[in-house]
């Protein structure tokens, strides 16, 4: 059963070394471009860009319906299992509970027992060796979770984005929007066409050199957004292969080979959402969890089926009707209203650890700014 | 330097026992008086029950001038420095940030160089060897930070913790109320009579063989309620013995044993909020830094002084104005106003984590309330 047990109380007292890999920061901060009060002062702007598209989610979600929730952040596998080659794992070493979280949506699938919309913001965590231009071990999830199918679902995304761009567009503090790069041209370019839209098979067609079945690297994104719009404008791709996808994708119907997925491509951040139709075939449900990588993975560590089996027993039961979502990242989305190439210059995280960091960086002394 | 390091990598694939320790969770639902069903309906019922307060707090701070900030929540010791003896670590072996977040408070305060008034809301981790009725693993922690001083500080408290028993007294979800057993009798009882304010020595010399320097147990917290009130008014104690209290509190003038620290006791849950005006003087915060506890903790696991410097730093170069602050526990809130003995059935995460660990503690199938 869990033959890799180990005794984290071992690690107890561990505090790893005092420096912080300068392969993680900015090169505009490594050079100096960036002070500490230039930093200080981008947080400052990035909190009230946050707060401006937190506050419109928060509005819109209402009006749709859906009700908020809270999902916990130290989880069994349920909430972290969407990349289980990123989880990270905390000292708890009896506990069955010892991961953080990557996603809250089987919580939210759970929550549409009692309702039937429902809506989270939290953070969700990836241990990435190092973050770069465009990975955060940590950053903002704004999921969404409905009783809709996968066309309703692709209406609800369209609503959604367009709040966030509408609200930012309507902002009126202007200096911040200025300082942060972002453009209204670029804002009004998007809410006049909207979102393109085309399926995964469409996309490995237009692209030279792919098969069916591989995955779109984010030189490929960008590529795509050229291809199909002039690189400014934002792409749904549908209908991905169910190989490379999570395992309670609704299957299309009249074709084991697709699911009802949706991702929703940005210019300049490429990937900022994720979501789909569930499954809610039990049987094939189960036989796509025990096919899954992700669950391969899980058994090789020590892990059963019964890990999975509250939420398999949640559709099995029929106690959530048919339904959707998705998950948003938020930086992905300051990053691409910024037009910016560096997500860790989206991240207010990130930032502040830099900041907290100073010292251990060799930075020298900070200033204000 | 870090002599007990040890390399979490070997703990890359552990996963821990499938069981959850029964003493975990609740009697109510050990015993099956409450079913699956009827924790997804509480689940719903306090998800609420939290909007209803965070829409408070977020209308308040705006009204009072705060501005909304984020904090990180994989951390250095800056972030995770308030219970060395309840720190959970993360298996990132190389990096400087390994530490989940019990405060934002260093943060925040290192916010007060561009803005005079920040709060937060954000997740606060201790690592309870259980949960039981008044620990959890997770928290919601919400914080204010501020330049103003002590005497600045209560009235902030008063008019915060005012304004959230305001909201529910207001809330027009009155079945929501009904069903959580909170009533309109015991909010106005608290806002006709306000919050009681005496100093720790006067709490001291009112009980029974304590002596001075002794820290406040809860039951000792349920005592003093009743001996100065009636046992259901909140009780403000001010001005802490320096050596139980966090290193940064600022001392009392004249007095080197004191700070200037308060804590808010509520009914039925006790200690709720904790905080204090912030030590400015630099040789000072920086003394007391080494002589506390957790430092000398931090010192024997492998930690030096430098891991501070960023926050010292600050101080030190008069980057802040004089400031003051406090965080509470939000599920202390709702637990006292509940009038619930057990905080586990206050808490979202705490009954969201038992729903998917049902069959792990053998709790027969899930049933729809």
């Amino acid at each position: 059963m869990a033959a890799a047990f180990h005794p984290m109380s071992e690690f107890a007292d561990m505090i790893p070394p005092e420096t912080y890999d300068r392969r993680n920061v900015p090169p505009a901060i490594l050079t100096g471009r960036m002070n500490a009060g230039n930093v200080r002062h981008r947080l400052q702007l990035l909190n009230r860009l946050f707060s401006c598209l937190e506050g419109a989610a928060r509005v819109h979600c209402a009006r749709r319906g859906y009700s908020p929730v809270r999902v916990p952040n130290i989880v069994s596998t349920i909430g972290a299992c969407e990349n289980w080659r990123t989880l990270f794992k905390v000292d708890h070493a009896s506990s069955y509970f010892h991961l953080l979280t990557q996603t809250g949506q089987l919580f939210l699938e759970g929550a549409l027992t009692a309702t039937d919309r429902v809506w989270c913001l939290t953070k969700s965590f990836r241990k990435e060796s190092l973050e770069d231009h465009r990975h955060l071990c940590e950053f903002h999830l704004l999921e969404i979770e409905g009783a809709f199918d996968f066309e309703g679902l692709l209406e609800e995304i369209r609503g959604l984005y367009c709040a966030l761009l509408d609200a930012v567009r309507q902002w009126e503090d202007t200096s911040t929007k200025v300082a942060l790069g972002i453009e209204d041209a670029f804002l009004d370019h998007q809410l006049s066409r909207g979102l393109l839209q085309r399926t995964y098979t469409e996309c490995i067609e237009a692209l030279d050199g792919l098969r069916w079945g591989d995955d779109l690297t984010p030189e490929l994104e960008g590529e795509l957004l050229k291809h199909f719009g002039d690189g400014q404008t934002p792409l749904l791709v549908t209908h991905f292969p169910a190989a490379i996808k999570f395992f309670n994708m609704r299957m299309e119907d009249g074709d084991g080979r697709i699911v009802r997925s949706v991702d929703l491509l940005l210019p300049h951040s490429g990937e900022a959402l994720g979501g789909a139709e569930r499954e809610d075939d039990p049987a094939r449900l189960e036989a796509r969890l025990r096919a899954s990588d992700m669950f391969r993975h899980h058994l090789a560590a020590g892990g059963s089926y019964n890990d999975f089996k509250p939420y398999v027993t949640l559709i099995a039961e029929g106690l959530t009707p048919r339904h959707s979502g998705c998950g948003i990242g938020m930086e992905r989305i300051m990053q691409s209203l910024m037009r910016q190439e560096d997500i860790r210059l989206c991240s207010i995280d990130h930032l502040t650890k830099v900041l907290y960091a100073w010292d251990a960086l060799n930075l020298g002394v900070p200033r204000k700014g």
